[in-house]
């Protein structure tokens, strides 16, 4: 067995005991943690120059650099993260059944943390303090890899935050950081030990783990997102989404890439909308049917219409109403999020009945699947799986249940025997 | 592509309309399922009598003609249940969350169906009527693979529930049968269309199903049952529970495979034990220490503690105390049902927030985890994952929900700018 499937394996124990620990004990890990951070700051940015440096003698984008930053500004978005963490309440123990099957025998269904989570992500040491506290709150082990660029600011991160669980009395061992890229594999064969597994990076990046695990993935490979311009949306308030939705973060999982517009307002609306995107750069693309109507579209074939951008390049279809549009997105999309701009409810019920996504929205833009913006604090991820989490996954998704029955006696041959009888009272 | 490949393609449309059924129109389904049985029950026995027949002349087994039978008795339950299912509320569309994060912009997730989901189950022809009206309760559509030996009798129940669905007003299609055996192949290569796979059948059998698809699988293949016999445990109503758990019926995943016992009442316990096994031709296993106590014990070595016999024997181990009886179960079990027989408080606490299993019992028979014994109607089968449904599943695991969010044009820009801010307010 390898040195890392070794202590992976180990964690099993360092997981069950960090299941059964009080809310007060991990949050004030959390506390510990924060300060920590706070204590070490000097140390930290002097970490992170040194992966800045790397960084720019290996050419990295501006882009990459700009999330591997870590700053005054990050840490102290980190802190209130973990401060807001700290303030939500405890997600394991709630008990959300309890039903007296008969006299003296009750079962509930309680919550507990799902064991042991492996986490592969991006370069953000941000991403590092932020999943590493989610999974203390909801109680599981964790093993985390991230990013080589940030190996010396993850590094030190990891050692602040182990460090700080450990002293507020948690187990040894539930938290452990995989470096090396080789380790990747090894973590995705741990199948026996591994719960779940979230990985968070490129929808290439995110393909492989789902293609080269037994493990069960949490996550979204693709997030091809639709806004559909309905008849009766008002012109106006439909570019003000669309720009915010194309333009707000480019390259976020929930940008829009394909415009759907009703055909009966397609006169009115795509000059005003091709005129908006041109002014912000955007390059609209589309069926012939779009490009004869407004010049400058690209042309490009139906089966495009699959494809994610993550660019300042958008798809632009015609559709007949509700019903087509409804029929592409299914098709064509990625099950993350869609919208319909419009003031017809039959449409937005006919909508929101159909569309087989994960978020489904009227009237605002597709940029708001987000943890945060629905108020869960911190997330995991976006989901765009319908078993278990879907959506933006915070502490709600880190957790399962187990149930509970506690009686004085009682055997199942008295009761298929009819000598006793289930009377099911909720209590 | 192969026609039952195609067919499951096109079942997607037909799940999305089956998703925006109204519960009325499914119950109605249910009642008229109910009513076709009943009307057409002299058929269904003469084609369960052909099955039947058929079983005879090449050999089948007692214990699987037992579950081939297809009879009054078993109709009776049919329908009772089906009764029982429409009298539950519709699982759909039940708003889990309601929040107001900004003035105008509210968030809700709201309960439906999973979609489309493939169930291959063993030679029981009650369990195609049980599963398959589950799932249209659950406005999912369904594809089913009965086992071979009912042919017969799956063939007109599968025809009788799918036309009187239809009649009802569910979508054409929202049902699908597959009959041959290569079609299980088939079905697991499904996986852009398929959402989840649930087998029932032997260890083998699912073993095969989760090696062989890229399908979330919801079920379990082992059932390694523990009851731990505490120091404080009643002996006499030790003895009558672990009967149960073993004797009760035999071949279930549920039943007891591994006695505990606290090392200080193994004197007085083991003789009490093999007794009443003995006298019920159960056979005991154990290592030295067990056989060296209880005289005709048979000597196994430690690693047979992993084998689920589902048959007339049972291993058994002596232990320092709880925290090696739940050491032994999170080595050894499944993760199905373990149950602790104490008076003790203080283990009881231990062994609940410890023991990594669907079902944790106290002073009960493990032989109680099952759908109808918790109050849930029937099952599609029960969860040893920890993933999405965990135990028995009924209802409840086979819905997953969405994200609705309504606004009047909010941008995120707005809010990352600062110019406006979510309160989070939930309704």
């Amino acid at each position: 067995m390898s040195e890392l499937k070794e202590k992976v394996h180990q964690m099993r124990k360092a997981s069950i005991e960090l299941a059964s620990s009080e809310g007060e004990k991990r949050n004030a890990a959390l506390a510990a943690i924060k300060e920590a951070l706070l204590s070490h700051r000097e140390e930290i940015f002097s970490e992170n120059e040194e992966d800045m440096r790397l960084a720019a003698e290996n050419g990295v984008p501006e882009a990459v650099k700009k999330r591997l930053k870590f700053d005054e500004g990050k840490l102290t978005a980190s802190t209130e993260g973990l401060d807001s963490l700290i303030s939500l309440p405890d997600p394991l123990g709630k008990t959300e059944l309890c039903r007296e099957l008969d006299e003296g025998l009750i079962l509930r269904r309680v919550s507990c943390p799902i064991g042991v989570i492996g986490v592969i992500f991006e370069a953000r040491p941000d991403a590092l303090i932020q999943i590493s506290s989610l999974c203390l709150k909801s109680g599981n082990a964790a093993v985390l890899k991230g990013g080589k660029e940030t190996t010396h600011t993850n590094r030190i991160l990891f050692r602040l935050i182990r460090e700080a669980a450990e002293r507020a009395g948690l187990p040894e061992g539930c938290l452990l950081q995989a470096e090396s890229h080789s380790e990747i594999d090894e973590l995705l064969s741990c199948d026996k030990d591994v719960d779940l597994v979230i990985p968070r990076g490129s929808n290439a990046f995110v393909r492989y783990i789902m293609d080269h695990t037994r493990i069960p993935v949490l996550g979204h490979a693709d997030g091809i997102c639709h806004i559909f311009v309905d008849r009766s949306a008002d012109l106006n308030t439909a570019v003000k989404i669309l720009l915010d939705a194309k333009l707000q973060y480019t390259a976020a999982c929930n940008a829009v890439e394909t415009i759907l517009v009703h055909r009966e307002i397609a006169k009115d609306f795509l000059p005003k909308l091709g005129e908006a995107m041109k002014k912000e750069g955007v390059v609209l693309r589309g069926v012939k049917e779009v490009t004869e109507l407004l010049p400058g579209v690209e042309e490009m074939g139906e089966e495009d219409y699959a494809t994610e951008y993550l660019s300042l390049t958008a798809s632009v279809k015609l559709v007949a109403g509700v019903e087509e549009a409804v029929e592409h997105i299914n098709r064509f999309g990625s099950h993350h999020t869609d919208a319909i701009l419009t003031k017809d409810d039959a449409a937005w019920e006919y909508f929101r009945q159909r569309v087989d996504s994960a978020g489904v929205y009227r009237n605002v833009s597709t940029r708001f699947s987000d943890g945060f913006r629905y108020g869960f604090g911190a997330e995991v991820g976006i989901s765009t799986g319908k078993i278990h989490a879907r959506g933006p996954v915070g502490l709600h998704g880190l957790v399962t249940y187990k149930y509970l029955l506690e009686g004085e006696g009682q055997i199942v041959a008295d009761y298929s025997e009819g000598r006793k009888a289930f009377h099911f009272r909720d209590l």
